[in-house]
């Protein structure tokens, strides 16, 4: 436990490619990632949901012949790369947890992996072959602020970020793969918009990192942001820009107040003996 | 009750301009958008909050010689002018509640009022003159859908939408007073952006009628929107276009199909049991 992020904080969602079961060569690129934001001095960086093997399974015996424990060599791997630094690497992984497969996300720091967080709402194919997670989502204590963690679908249940910011979160990760949606115009994709609303109503910054490379000929968003606690974009990528990373320096601790106006506090305005309450009908 | 709300729609918010302080000429101005919307076969009219004395009080002794309760006769003139038809209409009054003053909104047809919502989350000053209601919002049963009701500042909290989403709405009606605030070009003003997210993550169609008018210096975002169950907007002023109605045929029952791929829906997908845990901290 620190009693940090009150400093500046350079996040960054690094948009990758991953390719379809060749844990080997995504490794690579995920070490690569961790290379260069430690390079770039980035604090906290941002990685796709299963990056470790791409998504499109066909089924769970697929899926089977890639997923990884918490303790795989690659997480330690990350770990050495982080040596001698306070950055912290959030990244999502295909998980082998006995004899089931969950879409999990890994913490990791140069101690090792801080947490890992097993996706609760599951997207379309996901529930043929992925297990649900059945524990809370979790706020890990950094250098860089506390961090909450969500994957990709949780974070459109506004109950997810709401829990996250009332737990003390100053920014929500949220590794996804964002299949490719229409939207209008003069619209942002509907992700966004989500990520932008809960940002705003909960006072807190949320780094999506979405994923790029046609995998059995299912596209992605390829949208991935960086919004600020008043839920306004503060980094993101040109729609469709392929693999891409977006980096911004932000204050997370800003987070901690959530007044809006002298009289006005975005936590301490909820009415929540109301909320459980029945509705009444005319 | 009503097995209403299968057909079509037609539903407008009408940015009235209110005068502060001006109880007739705001009635007037109420009765005239009524008459006008049943000339036109709308079926739910929303108008904005406080419609009918206007925002900026300073202090509640202001407010209380122009505050009404649900017997004024101006709701009987409101249920006197849809004789005959099935129109809908959402109205901000100003209330008095024995010694109390409510932001309050009725919903009237042509029996009367069908029920009365006191504003649950009160912004800014209005905790100065308001006393914030203590009962859920409601969901009014119509031969045009189910319609929930919240107030402005109501409907940033996703705890209020989710609630009447839960409770079968087909469409929210928003009443707003929204005070212009700074936006980034490329976006929609902020509250736009929270009622896309909510309309989408609830499936529900939403109409939030704003104001126009300058009021003791204030301006308004001028910037009613009916957004589909999609998320998108289906109707909207343009921002800044002063007193101006919008109006768009929907079919509000589309909201009773939350289905969002073949493995997925929009409420069946939560997960309740989680949503009160204790958040791990690592």
């Amino acid at each position: 436990m620190t009693a940090g992020g009150t400093g500046v904080a350079r996040i960054r969602c690094d948009q990758l490619a991953p390719v379809l079961g060749d844990l080997e060569g995504n490794g690579r690129s995920i070490l690569a990632a961790v290379e260069q934001a430690v390079a770039d001095r980035v604090d906290v960086l941002v990685l796709p949901e299963l990056a470790t093997t791409g998504y499109v399974f066909r089924d769970a015996d697929e899926a089977a012949t890639v997923a990884v424990t918490a303790d795989d060599p690659l997480f330690a791997r990350v770990a050495g790369a982080l040596d001698g630094t306070d950055t912290v690497v959030v990244v999502g992984f295909c998980e082998r947890d006995g004899r089931l497969l969950r879409n999990s996300v890994a913490v990791v720091d140069r101690t090792g992996v801080r947490t890992v967080y097993r996706k609760t709402h599951l997207w379309d194919r996901e529930t043929l072959v992925f297990t649900p997670g059945d524990a809370a989502p979790p706020v890990v204590d950094t250098a860089h602020g506390r961090i909450g963690v969500l994957v990709c679908y949780d974070m459109e249940f506004p109950e997810m970020p709401r829990m996250l910011a009332l737990a003390g979160a100053d920014l929500i990760a949220v590794p996804t793969n964002w299949p490719v949606g229409d939207h209008p115009e003069r619209d942002r994709v509907a992700e966004v918009i989500a990520a932008q609303a809960a940002a705003r109503t909960n006072g807190v910054f949320i780094a999506c990192c979405d994923r790029a490379g046609t995998e059995r000929g299912q596209d992605w968003n390829e949208a991935s942001v960086i919004v600020d606690q008043f839920g306004w974009v503060a980094a993101e990528t040109e729609v469709g820009a392929g693999a891409t990373a977006i980096t911004v320096d932000v204050f997370p601790a800003l987070a901690r107040d959530k007044s809006t106006s002298p009289h006005n506090d975005w936590i301490g305005d909820r009415r929540p003996e109301l909320y459980d309450r029945k509705v009444p009908t005319a």
